[in-house]
C-alpha cells in the first residue's frame, strides 16, 4: 500500500506515521511507501521497513509527489486550527477549503490517468456542530457551526462526499473529538487548554483554565484517534452510501472529572490549574457538543474508547518524557 | 435602499427586478438604486423610478460596481445549474463556491470601509438534500446531497452563515423548491422537464417526461419564489441565530397531479406529454426530497403557497405570450 499523510508534521500526523512504521501494514496489507507532506518538512518516523519521503510545501499548490501515482490511501490532516481560523479568515478558508479542493484535484488526476480512486481519510471536527452543554447529538445531527474552522470542515466534508460519489476518490470523514493529551506546548487551537490542564501539571507547571469546572466536552486520546484513522483507511465504505462522515465513539467528560482522573494518577497535580476566565476561548468551545450518540460509527467498526485514566496514562507512557526534553525541563 | 441582483439576467433575477421596478419599495423602504450583474449584461426592467445599472462579468472576479458602497441588499442568484454542474465539475465549483467567496469578500470590503453588513439573500436548493419518494423532511434535516450542484449549494450556505456570524454580511439562504413554470426554452437544469410538461403543451408542442407519472416533487411558482426572496431581504434575522437557512413552504405534487391541473386549465393539453425514460435525469432528481415540514419558515413569516392550478394560471398570465413571441410561435 502506498500511503500519503498531508499534515504529516503535525501531532496526529507524526503519531500516525510512527504507528505505520512500527506496524508495517495497513488493514492487513504491507505498506510499500509513505509520503509525508506539511508546510515544514515533516520528520520521518524511525524503524520504517518501507521508503519514506518527506516534502514541504503549500497544500493549495500540492506537488504531485505528495500524492504520487499508485497512492492507495491519503490521510488529509492538513488544516488551520480553530482559534487561528477564527483570527485569520483568509488563511483558514485558503488551507481548509482550497486545500481540500487541491486534494480532490490530485486524486482526480490519478483516476484520469487510469488509477483507482484513493481512499481519503479526512479529519473533520466536533467543532463543525453546535449544541448546548446538555445535548447528546444523534448520528444524523445537522452541522450548524459556531466558528469558521467548523464551517470550513463541514463544507470540506460536503466536497469530499461529492467527490466520492463522482468517483474521484473514496472518502471517510471523521469528526474528531478534542484530542487530549497533546504533547509539546500550547497551540492555537481554542481547545488547547483541554490538554494543557493535564500536561502542564504533570510537568510541574501552572496552567490556566478558561472555562468552568462543570464544562462538558467530547474528547478522545491520540492513540484512539490513530486507531480510528487506520480503521477508516481500511474499512469497507460500500454501506456508507452518499454520507461519508462519521462521529466516532469518544468520551464525554467534564473538566472536573478530567482533573479528578489526573489527581488519581498523580495526587495533588490539579493544584497547578488556575481558573482564569477567557471569554474568547469560551465563546468558541462553548458551542461544541459535549456528547454524541455513535451507533453509526460502532456499526462501521470504529473502536470504543478506553477510560479517562488510561488516556492520561498513555500520555505519560508515550509523550511526557519527550515533551520534558523538548521544552528543556528537568525530569 | 440600494439593491444588487447577481444573476440578474436569469429567470428569477429578471422577475425580481421587474417586481422591484413596479413596486418601487422593499420592506416599506424606497428603492434608490438597483445594480444588475450577470455573465451577459442583464436587461433593465421597464418602469423603474430609480437608477438601474446593468453589468456583465465573472462572479468570481466580481467588479466593485456589482455591490457598490452603501448596498443594503444583495440577491445572490448567480449559479451553474444542476445538470451543468454535474457535467462540468470545475465550472460548478468555480461559480457556485468561488463565486460565493467573492460575494463574501465584496461584502467584507464594504464593512471594512465602515459600511453596515449587507443583507445577502442566497438561493440554495432542494437539491442539497437527498431523500426517498416517501419522505417528508423536517426543518433540521441534514443535507446529504446526491449531486454536485446540491453539495456546492450546501457548502455555500455554510460559508454564508459563517460570514454572517463574523459580521461580514447578514445572510438568509432559501432552499428553493423546483420553480415551475419556467418560461422560454428548456435549460440545463435536471429539473427542466417539470416546467416543460406544462409550458410545451400550452404552446401546442410535444415534450418528453423522463420520470414516471407517480414521481413526487417539491415545487413552487416564480411569483411565490419572488415573494420569498423579497421577504428574506426585509425580515428580522435576529431570531435565526447561527442557522441562516430556510426551507420555504412549497407544494408537494406528483407528475400526475400536475398534469391533471394542466388539463383542468386546458382540457386535453397533457396529450402532448410523451413518456421517454431518461436515467441520467432520473438519477439526479430521484434523490430530491418530495416534501418538507416548513414550520420554521412559516414562523419567520414566509408566505404559504397558492394551489397548483393558480401556478399554471400565473404562467399563462405572466409568461405564455412572451414565450410564444420569443420562440417565434403563432398565438
Amino acid at each position: 500500500m502506498k500511503i500519503s499523510i498531508l499534515g504529516g508534521g503535525g501531532f496526529l500526523g507524526r503519531k500516525l506515521a510512527a504507528r505505520l512504521a512500527s506496524k508495517g501494514t495497513l488493514g492487513g496489507n504491507e505498506v510499500t511507501a509513505l509520503a509525508l507532506f506539511d508546510v515544514v518538512e515533516p520528520p520521518k518516523p524511525t524503524g520504517a521497513r518501507f521508503p519514506v519521503t518527506a516534502l514541504a510545501g503549500d497544500v493549495v499548490e500540492l506537488p504531485e509527489a505528495a500524492i504520487p501515482p499508485g497512492t492507495d490511501v491519503v490521510f488529509h490532516l492538513a488544516a488551520v486550527v480553530s482559534a487561528q481560523a477564527e483570527a485569520d479568515y483568509d488563511l483558514g478558508r485558503r488551507v481548509n477549503l482550497r486545500g481540500t479542493d487541491a486534494v480532490v484535484d490530485a486524486c482526480r488526476r490519478l483516476v484520469t490517468a487510469g488509477g483507482k480512486p484513493p481512499r481519503v481519510v479526512f479529519t473533520s471536527s466536533v467543532a463543525s456542530f453546535s449544541a448546548t452543554q446538555t445535548d447528546t447529538l444523534p448520528d444524523d445531527a445537522r452541522q450548524v457551526p459556531g466558528n469558521s474552522y467548523g464551517a470550513q470542515k463541514a463544507a470540506a466534508e460536503l466536497i469530499l462526499a461529492d467527490a466520492s460519489r463522482r468517483g474521484f476518490l473514496d472518502a471517510v470523514s471523521i469528526r474528531l473529538p478534542t484530542v487530549i493529551v497533546r504533547p509539546g506546548r500550547p497551540n492555537k487551537a481554542a481547545s488547547s487548554f483541554f490538554s494543557a490542564i493535564v500536561r502542564e501539571p504533570l510537568l510541574g507547571l501552572d496552567t490556566e483554565l478558561p472555562v468552568g469546572d462543570d464544562f462538558a466536552a467530547w474528547v478522545c486520546s491520540p492513540r484512539r484517534a490513530v486507531d480510528w484513522l487506520l480503521h477508516a483507511a481500511a474499512m469497507d465504505t460500500t454501506t456508507m452510501g452518499l454520507d461519508r462522515s462519521v462521529n466516532p465513539p469518544g468520551i464525554s467528560t467534564t473538566i472536573a472529572h478530567l482533573l479528578q482522573a489526573l489527581d488519581e494518577i498523580q495526587p495533588g497535580a490539579s493544584r497547578h490549574v488556575q481558573r482564569v476566565e477567557d471569554k474568547a476561548i469560551a465563546a468558541i468551545v462553548g458551542t461544541w457538543p459535549p456528547a454524541f450518540e455513535t451507533l453509526h460509527a460502532r456499526t462501521l467498526g470504529f473502536a470504543m474508547h478506553e477510560p479517562l485514566v488510561d488516556v492520561i496514562r498513555a500520555f505519560i507512557e508515550d509523550d511526557l518524557a519527550a515533551t520534558r526534553t523538548e521544552r528543556g525541563l528537568s525530569g
